[in-house]
């Protein structure tokens, strides 16, 4: 490799990064390159301060006072909006509340509640995993009446079938980073009298997103990928203000029109609180809050150039180990198709990635062979990529994945 | 009220109370007078530290790999057995995870699985509302399979006939402070061939609990309350051994026998591990975890030895106040059926709670008209009892509950 060549370029690439400046916003050790964010997003250097805030003085002084004073029953919606700000959607039309997959149990049962004479929910067989097992969830409780299906993930819209009630559908593979086209993919459902549920867990924050411009109906996602809420933070479900009189079954006290009330029967709430559960995660939401916040302070569409940017030159420093030991590109090299992280195929990829630590690059594997290198614009640099590719280089050099060490784990998230 | 003989009596309960040393663990305000920890616990001086450690530690330097490193993975069913202690649990039995109003959800759908035969959920009338809007819940989407059925606290044992599947009972009631047999009512439940879901919100660390010892079938519960786990902190479900093949309806990733293998097909994890949905949310089990490990440091017997106690001299202290001024003792007097607060209806219970503020007392209201009085052990004094009576003297005989300030707000939580 032509080290000083690249070495040259991608210091005026830094240089010149308006989003340079957002790297210092996070917590990250010198030396250490992390391609993990689409996993779990780095940590906000204010983070810790806002938790200790919210803890010591939130929690500790103002007690059980601050769901109101501290404004922690309204914090769904307030960073629902906010996080609407990044995807298209209009105030009131996202809540931040409970996990994914949860999530995905209330949107699914109320795109059916919309549908009630059609019987099938559609995915793809690829899909994240929990997003398949929610489905599989919801056919198990129906007793016969729903049916989960899914199809080989080029077979979606001829599946579009006069009996299917609502696809699922992630926007950003997690394994090959592929992008689908919501606002096609929408048409063609809604033409065929189904809805849409989006799983955007690798697109918010991440891509440029327009879910009122795709017509979209449902969406749900993660906090803790590219928003960087910290692990397992707080989840959020999108529902089109169209939609807002369908059917809650995760019907909790939080979801109701008056919850401290305490009436008997539940009576949901007008908008998109009914989509609430149970008593919101105040510490997660205000990880969260500290996520977002920051993620609203970048321009998007310069996000997603760079990102772009960042997986062209690792695709491009990638090319001579491609050659050399076998890597395959899986991640799409057209820009309209490919997400914010690139993925190789390669037979010891779990030993590979485990080997690429002694290094200090953290990336991520995927079962069966799928190195996955998640690229976050805010506290990537270009080095970062030149650099991955040049320790990426080592461990082949020397075989590094044949060490014993690194075959007695299984990995993780 | 004779001042100077109980300020007598009641310093030297103080000072032989075995609990005392507990108080300094919790951060409170010089003057302020909590009764409101079984609606929000108080902080615990150890959880700003440790969410420091997790946040600028575990996630900020550990990143991804904390999941295994820092044991994030398994914290659901490590703070989950050390609940099971608190409740008569067996290791493997419960799990930390979700809200209880999901919980609630699993544990119905669980037990539901388990008697298909039948249609109807039980509950009474006055449950907690999130409890009944649950199994409404669960009602709206059956399709007509499932019926939810409440009736008068009283008729609870005489509605257990043969299409009911499954009891939802709170064990010590939200605003009576009631205390159910737990054992007497399971027994009457699986004569009449039902099972038992036990909400055990205002139970846990505040009355000694014995889950095996009652052949409890299922129970769920909350973190936030005499467990001090923090703002909407994760809650927890208890599943008898026995019932592990249960059908988890939430069938998210994180209930998977294999959940980092990411198979296509949902197989449920053979223990309490199918209760889990989504991904685990670590920063409010961590502070979780706190909570439990202090609790965990008090015998139990002695929490409800002195919460008794105090309860006892809080209700004599009330007397005069009820000649006098009209509150009406809503609580049982007698201790097996009275849980860790005091219960008083007053006409202006919402603008004497408000006004009691002033005093810097802090206890709740619950509509239409109830006075509710936490006791919690670990942090309350002898002293605060008649200290809280005599406030309570001035509100009332200075009748600040007409003034306009105090009829603003509506209640929370």
């Amino acid at each position: 490799m032509t080290d000083t060549m690249f070495a040259t370029d991608v210091s005026a690439l830094d240089a010149a990064d308006p989003l340079a400046p957002f790297r210092e916003r996070f917590q990250l050790r010198e030396g250490l390159i992390y391609l993990d964010g689409n996993s779990l997003g780095a940590l906000p250097k204010a983070t810790g301060e806002r938790l200790a805030e919210v803890i010591g003085g939130e929690w500790g002084e103002g007690l059980i006072t601050s769901w109101l004073e501290a404004l922690w029953s309204t914090a769904p919606r307030r960073i629902g909006d906010k996080i609407g700000r990044l995807l298209g959607a209009k105030p009131g039309e996202i809540v931040a509340t409970d996990s994914t997959s949860v999530n995905i149990f209330k949107a699914l049962t109320a795109a059916l509640s919309l549908r009630d004479e059609r019987t099938v929910i559609l995915s793809e067989a690829t899909n994240f995993p929990t997003d398949v097992y929610m489905m599989q969830g919801v056919e198990a409780f129906s007793g016969g009446r729903v049916k989960a299906v899914t199809v080989a993930p080029d077979a979606i819209v001829d599946a579009l079938t006069d009996d299917v009630a609502v696809l699922l559908l992630t926007q950003v593979h997690y394994k090959s980073g592929r992008v689908r086209d919501m606002a096609a993919i929408t048409r063609a459902a809604h033409e065929a009298g189904a809805l849409v549920v989006w799983d955007l867990s690798h697109s918010a924050g991440a891509i440029p997103v327009d879910l009122n411009g795709a017509n979209a109906d449902f969406a749900i996602g993660c906090g803790y990928k590219f928003l960087n809420g910290g692990p397992g933070a707080p989840a959020y479900l999108f529902a089109a203000a169209r939609h807002h009189a369908a059917t809650p079954v995760l019907s909790g006290w939080f979801g109701h029109a008056r919850p401290f009330a305490f009436e008997e029967d539940y009576d949901p709430a007008a908008g998109i609180e009914r989509f609430q559960c149970g008593t919101p995660p105040v510490l997660g939401l205000a990880a969260l809050e500290v996520g977002v916040d920051l993620m609203l302070e970048a321009d998007m569409a310069e996000v997603r150039r760079k990102s772009l940017a960042l997986g062209d030159l690792f695709i491009e420093q990638m090319q001579p180990l491609c050659d050399a030991y076998g890597f395959e590109l899986v991640s799409a090299q057209d820009h309209a198709t490919r997400g914010s992280q690139v993925a190789y195929a390669h037979p010891q990829g779990y030993q590979i990635v485990q080997a690429l630590k002694e290094y200090d690059v953290i990336a991520d594997f995927r079962a069966p062979d799928i190195l996955r290198f998640g690229l976050t614009p805010l506290y990537l640099r270009y080095r970062d990529m030149v650099e991955t590719a040049r320790r990426l280089e080592k461990v082949c050099a020397t075989r590094a994945w044949d060490k014993p060490q690194y075959h007695q784990r299984a990995a993780v998230t």
